[in-house]
C-alpha cells in the first residue's frame, strides 16, 4: 500500500468541485462529488436523537446500497429546521439530479454549520449550477476545502494497493473540529474507491473502520446532529469483486482503515483551538467497554485538557478522570505514563521529577498510557488540548 | 424558618477556626471544627474509584455514627499518595485528638488541592496547634475561608427553625469550584446542627439532601477523588429526638435542603472562571434518569457553556446536547426556553428574534428549560458558563 495524491478524486472515475455560494461569510461552502458510473454505497450516521434533515434523508437513501453523487454544504447544518428543512434537503438532491440527469435517489446530501436556521435555497440553487460546471478529476482539494467550517486546514488522503492483479485506490476527505465525540462527531467524511465490492462487504468494512477511527475521536464530548460518513465504490478498478471474508477483503479493510484513521487523527489534531494531538491508550482493562470508557473519560476531561494546554504533567487529573469512568479499576494496580515516562506505579507516585515528566508534553503529539493491569482489553482514542482559543472560537461563533 | 448569621458556628456548641499553616502559597489553609460534646454524624463521599486517603479514613470512621471534630486542609488533596498518604491522614486526626483530649476515632479528616504530593506534615503539626488555640464560637467565617482553593469567596449559610417547641439551627459551609460533577464534585461540605436526631435519621436526611443539591451541581464534568460532605448533630438544642418519619423530620429535612441547595448553587455560581449561574430544568421526561441525564449532558456541554459565556442564544447546541444524552426524546415534541423566551417548539424554531432570545442571557442567572413532553419526570441541575478564565485557571494551576 502506498500514499498517492488527489484525495477523493484519486480513485478512477470520480470528479469533485468546491465552490462558493454565499452561505458562509467567506470561502467555498458547497461541495459536489460525483462518480461517472453508479456506485455501491454505504454510510454511518450520528446516533444523536436530534438528527438533521440531510441525515434523515441520506440514511434512508443509502439503505438501497447504491449512490452516484454527494452534495454537501458548510455554514448551515439544516438541523432543527422542521418540515421546511426536510423539503430543503430533498430539493438540494433534486437540483443536483436534474443537472446531472440522474434520479434524485442516487444523490446523497450532507450539511454542517449553524443549527436552527433555514438554508438559503436561492444561493444554493445558483451554487449547484456552478458546482456542476466545475466538476473535475482534479477537484479533490477544492472539495475538501468547501466542507470546512472552523477547520484550519483541509483534511484528505488517498492510498493505492494491489488486489487480484489490479491497482485499487481509496480516497477520503473530512471536516470536523468541534462538537466532536465518539459515535460520530460533527464530522462529515466522504470516501471514494474504484474497488469492485458488494454492498454487504462495503457496509461491513465501513462500520468496522468507523469503529476504530471516527468513533475514537473526541474534541469536546459533544456529538453532532449532522455527523455522516459515506463511502462510494464505483468498481472502475475492475478487480475481482470483493465479498465476504478473505485476503482481498483484508487488504481492502487495511487500506480503508489507513484512510479513516488518518482522517480521524487529523480531526483531533485540528480540534478547535488545539495546540497538540493527544492519544489516550488504555490497556489491561477487564472489558473492551471499560477500556473505551476510561479512555474517553480522560479524553473529554476539561481538567486534563487544560493541563495539557499548560504543558503541566498533572497526572492526578488523569487518574481522577479514569476513576470516575465507571470502569473496574484499582489504583493500587494502575500504572500511568506520559510518553515513555512512568509517573504513577501501583498506587504510588514514582520518583520522576517534574522536568522529566514535562518533557513529553513539549512535543506536537502526546501519548498518555494507562495500564489498569486487571484484564486483557485495550482502547485507543484521539483528542486534543483545551485552550483559550477553544473558548474564543465557541463563544464568538454566534447564531 | 429564617436565615441567621454565623455559618457552621451558628448552632449551639460548635467552635471553629481557620488558620494558615503554609501549604498554599498564601492565605489560610487549615480548618478545625469542633463540637463541645460528642455528636451524631453522617457523611457522603465521592464515588470515584480513585479515593483520597482522607476519604478512605473518614468513610470508615463515620460508619460508627458519631464524631466530634473535623480537621481539613486546602492546598494538597493527599490523593494518589499510597501508604504514606494513609499514615498522614491518620496522623492528622491523632494530632487533633491529642490536643483536644479525644479519641482519634472521633475525628474526621478532609483534604483538597493538588493530587499526588505528600502532605507537609511538619507544617500541619504546627498548624493544628495554632488552630486548636484559635477555636472560637465566632469562627464560622474563618473556617469557611480556610477550605478555599480556587474559590473566589467563602460559602456558608445558617438557618433556624422551631421543632417540638425548641429553636434548632443548621449551619453549613463548603468549597468547590472546579473538578465538579454530579455524585460529589471536588467539594467539601461541612454541616453542623444542634438538633437531636438519631444516626439513622441523620444519614437518611443527608443522603436525600445531597441528592437534590450537591449531586446536581456540575462545573466541568470532572469528579474529584476527595469529595466529602459531613454533618455533625450535637443535640444541644434539646428538641424531642428526631427519628423515622413525621412532621419534625420533615421540618429538619426542609431546613437541611435549604442549606445544601444554597451551598450547591453558590458552588455553581463560583465555578472556575464563571460569569453566570445557570440552572437547567428538564421536564416531561419518561423517567427520572432520563430527566437527569438530559440536564447533566446539557450542563456539561462545552459548546453550550461557551455559547452562554458569549451571551449567544445558540439553542441548537442545547438541543444537540439533549439529543446525545441517551434519553428518550422526540425533537418534534420538544420545547426549549431561554428564561421565559420560547426558542424552539415541537420540532421547529419559533419566530422569536435574536435580540429577544439574547435578553435572558444578559442577567447574572440564566434558566434553560427543556420540555420533553413525553412523561412526567423532572430534574434540575446547576452549572456555570465556560470562559477564558476557566482555561487560564486550569492551565496555570501547576503541579
Amino acid at each position: 500500500m502506498q500514499r498517492v495524491d488527489g484525495g477523493v478524486t484519486a480513485p478512477k472515475g470520480f470528479r469533485a468541485a468546491g465552490v462558493r455560494c454565499g452561505i458562509k461569510q467567506a470561502g467555498p461552502d458547497l461541495m459536489l462529488l460525483a462518480s461517472d458510473v453508479p456506485a455501491t454505497a454505504a454510510g454511518v450516521f450520528t446516533t444523536n436523537a436530534v438528527k438533521a434533515a440531510p441525515v434523515l434523508l441520506s440514511r434512508e437513501r443509502i439503505d438501497g446500497g447504491t449512490a452516484q453523487v454527494v452534495i454537501a454544504n458548510s455554514g448551515n447544518a439544516n438541523a432543527c429546521t422542521g418540515a421546511q428543512g426536510m423539503a430543503d434537503a430533498d430539493r438540494m438532491t433534486e437540483l443536483v439530479a436534474s443537472a446531472l440527469r440522474l434520479n434524485k435517489d442516487e444523490v446523497l446530501v450532507a450539511s454542517t454549520g449553524i443549527i436552527g436556521q433555514h438554508l438559503p435555497m436561492e444561493k444554493i440553487e445558483t451554487g449547484i449550477a456552478v458546482a456542476v460546471a466545475a466538476l473535475s478529476f482534479d477537484g479533490g482539494d477544492a472539495a475538501a476545502r468547501a466542507i470546512m467550517t472552523t477547520d484550519t486546514r483541509p483534511k484528505s488522503i488517498a492510498v493505492e494497493f494491489e488486489t487480484g492483479g489490479k491497482s485499487v485506490r481509496i480516497g477520503g476527505m473530512c471536516k470536523g473540529v468541534g462538537m466532536l465525540a465518539p459515535n460520530m462527531a460533527t464530522m462529515l467524511a466522504f470516501i471514494t474507491t474504484d474497488a469492485k465490492i458488494t454492498p454487504r462487504a462495503l457496509r461491513k468494512c465501513l462500520a468496522r473502520s468507523a469503529e476504530i477511527s471516527f468513533n475514537c475521536v473526541t474534541v469536546d464530548g459533544d456529538m453532532s446532529t449532522n455527523d455522516s460518513a459515506f463511502i462510494l465504490a464505483n468498481g472502475m478498478a475492475e478487480n475481482p469483486v470483493i465479498d465476504g471474508e478473505g485476503p482481498d477483503t483484508d487488504e481492502f479493510q487495511a487500506a480503508l482503515d489507513t484512510v479513516t484513521v488518518h482522517l480521524a487523527r487529523e480531526i483531533a489534531r485540528d480540534g478547535e483551538g488545539a495546540t497538540k494531538l493527544v492519544e489516550i491508550c488504555v490497556n489491561g482493562a477487564a472489558t473492551a467497554d471499560d477500556a473505551r470508557s476510561v479512555a474517553i473519560t480522560i479524553a473529554n476531561s476539561p481538567l486534563v485538557k487544560t493541563a495539557i494546554f499548560g504543558r503541566d504533567p498533572n497526572w492526578g487529573r488523569v487518574l481522577a478522570a479514569a476513576g470516575r469512568a465507571g470502569a473496574q479499576m484499582d489504583p493500587d494496580k494502575t500504572d500511568l505514563y506520559f510518553g515513555d515516562v512512568r509517573v504513577f506505579e501501583q498506587g504510588e507516585p514514582t520518583r520522576v521529577d517534574a522536568e522529566e515528566a514535562r518533557r513529553p508534553m513539549l512535543a506536537d503529539e502526546l501519548v498518555i498510557t494507562v495500564e489498569l493491569n486487571i484484564g486483557e482489553a485495550s482502547a485507543k482514542v484521539w483528542t486534543c488540548d483545551f485552550s483559550y482559543d477553544y473558548v474564543k472560537i465557541n463563544a464568538e461563533y454566534h447564531t
